[in-house]
């Protein structure tokens, strides 16, 4: 068991991280001046496995619960899911210290957050992350959001949970390759803050993928603390937090390229973080040896170190432009400096992208891919 | 020209209040770092009397400006209008810094302000109020809101503006109704936090209601300054704001049974001011003699002090119990003590808030109406 806190003012809060913790929700909330009536967001994947364990540490707890079931899929995160969710806790008369426990990975937690940011300008919420990815991403540092019909996360809010709590033992029915996935994310924190981290990571990897208790709440706990602390910098997102975007400027442009189908996100930013890499090597920023060492441990998480062949050059580099978090249309990317340290590059020189994505094997290579 | 700074730490914003700032609203935010794209969310309304004007000044300083007109009414502050101008936004590639400014009354000001608060997670948001209801009430404290089918504002955020610019001219184009709904919103500030203010309004109602400049200047700034005070020290709405609702328990119980359709807000308000005036004598809590200075005052303004006649005090009741500013259903009313000083009182006792509805000639005097 781990706590860590995460230290926002008067809206700090506390990430519990361990096997076992679902049961104990009720007890973590007790203290909490809720009304006793909760929304319980899940969908039926992690519903059918979990939702009732949940629902009866809540009503131990003295919550009445009401629950709701959203499709199971990144397609039913936006607005009209939502408004099914308003609807709910209007009709049920949640008031505004009603919480909004989100039970699910990713998906449920941004959708289930920006219900709780938006409803009565904001409920208490309750992230209950049961996917790797959504325990060490998506339920630390405040982010909510909805998808637009064409783009992602284009609706949303910074709003921070009032409890988190990672029940580790829930990862055992996620698919493996689920797993993987989140685990690009955690390799991604040692890269851009914490080199020591990554060196145990190239030395428990095996651990990790066998879902080792023991290993995983450490994993777990390094990746929220240096995902809190470099949010704490930058609430808001106005310039450091940039660095947590590490490998995502290429990851998105694959990720949007390929219909959002073919990649799990974090395959996506394991590509992103190799290319990257690879880029702060042909800039001269970062050895080739170092560079080495972060596509070996993302190959032997069993993520992709390739970009997929025939995707074209304009095209991705066209997506990058359009990210979000390009601002003016520069081409902003985060860099390796060493293992452990990153920069945030403005106004990085066009051509050695497109050289970096012709030599990986995209349809501007006239040779075909490696 | 007065100047009121509302100083919320990273937050803070000035409001500018004056005759005849609409053309110098381009001076105002060259000094912000906004990509120089604006969205200018109107009406048709205010929007053919005064966009040309916005948009030059805008284009003054180096803005191109992107237009858009939602139909005029409150039935359009939802999220199916907010939804066309993510779409907008989207499409014109706006960026995270780039303004969405609000030129409109309350309801144009909270529906832009929610998409502001909400695309990409927030972008900059300007407020250009143009009805006096929203240059002293809605466009200051950060709420913003978009209405469910079924409640008002049951959608928002609290989410501020980097720059208000409330010009005073604007109000001549203004429907003689509007204003005096809006007056009585600057009365209500008198009432809760500033009795000099209020013998300032008794003996300058006149200037008022004639629209005089210097009049309105000083009357908006300093209820600019008392609700900013009072959010201030309660951003998020969690205790000492509710004495911001004085007269808008039963006013929003009467805005409800009538369908929103027979009273301004203001108006609802000033009838609920007079209303918690009397329940306050009827408590014992103010001397009759302030009372009848309230009810005299809110007259003058050519505002209804009486009920309508025929709601059905158990609706109202109902309605008031259903309020989202209520608790697990405990009846709350802001109270005034004196001229200028108000408590929150929780558990009023049913019977007589009853009393006062019935001899306020509602449904349940079987002798009419006085
Ligand atoms: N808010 C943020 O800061 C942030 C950060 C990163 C990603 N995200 C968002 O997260 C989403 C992706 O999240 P995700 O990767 O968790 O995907 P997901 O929520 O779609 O979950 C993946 C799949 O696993 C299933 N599942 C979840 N937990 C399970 C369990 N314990 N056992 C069996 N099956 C389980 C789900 O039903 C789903 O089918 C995206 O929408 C992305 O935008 C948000
Ligand atoms: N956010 C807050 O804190 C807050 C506080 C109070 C009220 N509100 C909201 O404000 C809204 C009511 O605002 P409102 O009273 O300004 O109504 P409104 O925005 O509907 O404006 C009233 C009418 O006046 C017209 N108009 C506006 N300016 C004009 C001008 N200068 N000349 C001619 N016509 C003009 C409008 O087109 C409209 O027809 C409600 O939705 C309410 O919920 C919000
Ligand atoms: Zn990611
Ligand atoms: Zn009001």
């Amino acid at each position: 068991m781990q706590e860590v806190y995460i230290n926002l003012g008067p809206r700090s809060y506390s990430i519990h991280i361990g096997p076992g913790l679902l049961p104990r929700l009720g007890e973590y909330l007790r203290g909490f001046p809720f009304t006793r009536r909760a929304l319980l967001v899940t969908n039926p994947t992690v519903g059918s496995l979990y939702a009732s364990v949940v629902e009866a540490a809540l009503a131990g707890a003295g919550f009445e619960v009401i629950r709701s079931e959203m499709p199971d899929g990144e397609e039913y995160k936006i607005l009209a899911t939502a408004e099914k969710l308003y609807d709910l806790a209007y009709t049920r008369e949640l008031d505004r210290r009603s919480p909004v426990v989100a039970l699910g990975g990713g998906v449920v937690g941004d959708l289930a957050g920006f219900v709780a940011a938006t409803y009565l300008r904001g409920v208490p919420f309750i992230q209950v992350p049961t996917t790797l990815l959504a325990q060490v991403d998506s339920s630390v540092g405040g982010k909510v959001a909805v998808n637009h019909p064409r783009g992602k996360n284009i609706i949303g809010a910074f709003y921070q949970p009032r409890l988190v709590l990672a029940d580790l033992g829930v990862l055992k029915t996620l698919d493996p390759r689920e797993v993987r996935a989140g685990l690009a994310e955690v390799i991604k924190y040692g890269i851009i803050a914490d080199g020591g981290f990554f060196t145990w990571l190239e030395e428990n990897l095996e651990d990790l993928l066998a879902l080792d208790a023991e290993a995983l709440t450490h994993a777990v706990a390094v990746s929220c603390r240096i995902k809190a602390q470099v949010v704490r910098e930058d609430e808001t997102e106005q310039g450091r937090r940039a660095i947590l975007n590490f490998g995502h400027t290429v990851g998105h442009a694959v990720e949007a390229l390929t219909g959002y189908a073919a990649y799990r996100h974090g395959e996506a930013v394991a590509m992103g973080m190799v290319a990257a890499a690879r880029l702060a090597v042909a800039l001269d920023m970062l050895k080739e040896g170092e560079a080495a060492r972060i596509e070996r441990l993302i190959r032997r998480a069993g993520l992709p170190v390739e970009m997929p062949a025939g995707l074209s050059p304009d095209e991705l580099l066209d997506s990058m432009r359009r990210d979000k978090k390009v601002l003016a249309g520069r081409l902003t990317f985060v860099l390796p400096v060493a293992v452990g340290r990153v920069e945030i590059v403005r106004d990085v020189p066009e051509e050695a992208v497109r050289r970096l994505l012709i030599s990986a094997g995209t349809k501007g290579d006239p040779g075909g891919g490696r």
